[in-house]
């Protein structure tokens, strides 16, 4: 391919992602705001780049993954951003778990300039993005994912064009509510198990093949089978997304009654100190709520 | 095999399951409340009996499958019951979703009089029954499981002995409580998408095959895609089960707010008309309770 592609945000994820773009024959310009997370990447070849600015001056596709939505705004329309620094025909791609509605803010004014814009969240965690095995969820003009479709084939093996700006932002959300009731339901129930006396393991093979069978059961119900609560997914990721679901469920009119109990769950298990434990750590707040 | 097999309760699971161990060359005794649903199994050779009595007086073992606890409780160890009419030696097996306390009952009071006792519930719903693909989870003691085990395999493709009395009930609720979880993040999930105006079966092609994959969403999922609510798994049967698994971890004395949420749910599309419905028609919830 031989794009010239700019990299904003070389964290757990960003760095693999990044690094299969290098190795698929791409010119890279990275830009970090921690300059020693992106040292991988620049032995491999990626030109350092002193800001977001210098990035979009450099690069025709210019990528972000960042932490939160605030970084979002900042990092792309802040006043050294990248937009205010794109040439037009130039494209931008936000691939942070963010809100739709700035994803919608941006797309609209990237427009303004003649810059195209997209939103596209991943799934599929660190190991996908290792792996190139990520699920991209893609919104805004399809002219523009036609555009970049080859380059999200490199970082993902599930590339799918969801709709206007926004939209793919708005699957990522419903992928997170789905996953929010899953684990709840898998935590409930081998809690459950625990306390009547079972074998965790013996139970996942009964019920993890049948009408409750999940990801989140065969996944990360047998890590908490094995007492392991490293993250897959972090929580305190898992708390931000579901703070984004919630509040655009609030702006459209709606209420998730479920998706609102897995969120007061989870900000416990931040209370408790377990941000950097992934999701099936809520077993432990179940343990200790219930005298454990 | 050609064993004595008695058979009370010949409802939507206890018909095919029944007819299952009649063609394995079974001789078959059943008993149900409406005799009309039996017919079939007698035009195929089982004979008729007037009461639970006479079922434990022909057979070997005794088969019941039941819509709740107290039916449970009467057939078996009521005055007329099987457990008072079973000579020793003979065996017990309750299919029902039960409770594993009253499994616990049955055991001790038929180990008194010599009769031997299993609590074996199912999952895999009427299609499981029909395709003699079941899950079969059983509790009681290991000698008796061994005995019937030739009989469970005529009805199911994945039997598992669980331990003690009322262990196939407990993990049967683990079953139960995971699909609560999931259920409501597929709902959830849905409404979501629905509300933000994207396609329900474009969604669950993506959110289906990530982290939030689960038979919920592949299966039931689609069904709300498609306002199918038609029964896999009946609401009212739902709503029994959650009850037991609510009052079972009562009186182990823990909380399922999940579990208890759920249930709410439930009960709110019981009070729409909506029990004969299968446990998808929470999506129905999900539109009046915001108003669409």
């Amino acid at each position: 391919m031989g794009k010239k592609i700019g990299w904003i945000g070389t964290g757990v994820m960003g760095s693999p992602m990044c690094m299969h773009l290098l190795k698929a024959g791409n010119e890279l310009f990275v830009f970090n705001r921690t300059k020693s997370k992106a040292s991988s990447l620049m032995e491999e070849g990626a030109a350092w780049c002193n800001s977001p600015a210098e990035v979009a001056g450099n690069a025709e596709v210019i990528f972000t993954i960042l932490g939160a939505p605030p970084d979002v705004e900042e990092i792309i329309l802040g006043r050294d951003g990248v937009l205010g620094n794109a040439d037009p025909g130039k494209i931008i791609v936000d691939m942070t778990t963010s809100e739709p509605a700035l994803a919608e803010r941006i797309a609209r004014d990237a427009s303004a300039k003649g810059v195209e814009a997209l939103d596209a969240p991943v799934t599929g965690g660190h190991v996908g993005a290792r792996e190139a095995t990520l699920a991209i969820m893609v919104g805004g003009e399809k002219e523009t994912f036609d555009k970049v479709r080859d380059i999200l084939n490199v970082m993902g093996n599930n590339v799918q064009y969801r709709g206007a700006a926004g939209a793919g932002h708005h699957t990522k959300m419903c992928n997170q509510i789905l996953v929010a009731g899953n684990i709840v339901g898998a935590v409930e129930s081998l809690f459950y198990a625990y306390k009547a006396g079972m074998d965790l393991n013996e139970v996942i093979d009964v019920i993890g093949t049948g009408s409750g069978a999940s990801a989140c059961i065969n996944g990360l119900g047998r890590r908490i089978a094995e007492g392991d609560f490293n993250p897959k997914f972090f929580i305190k990721y898992f708390v931000k997304d579901m703070g984004i679901a919630l509040a655009e469920a609030k702006r459209m009119n709606f209420s998730l009654p479920g998706l609102a109990l897995a969120n007061q769950f989870y900000i416990s298990a931040m209370a408790q100190g377990y941000e950097n434990l992934g999701i099936q750590a809520l077993y432990k707040v179940f343990e200790r709520m219930n005298g454990e």
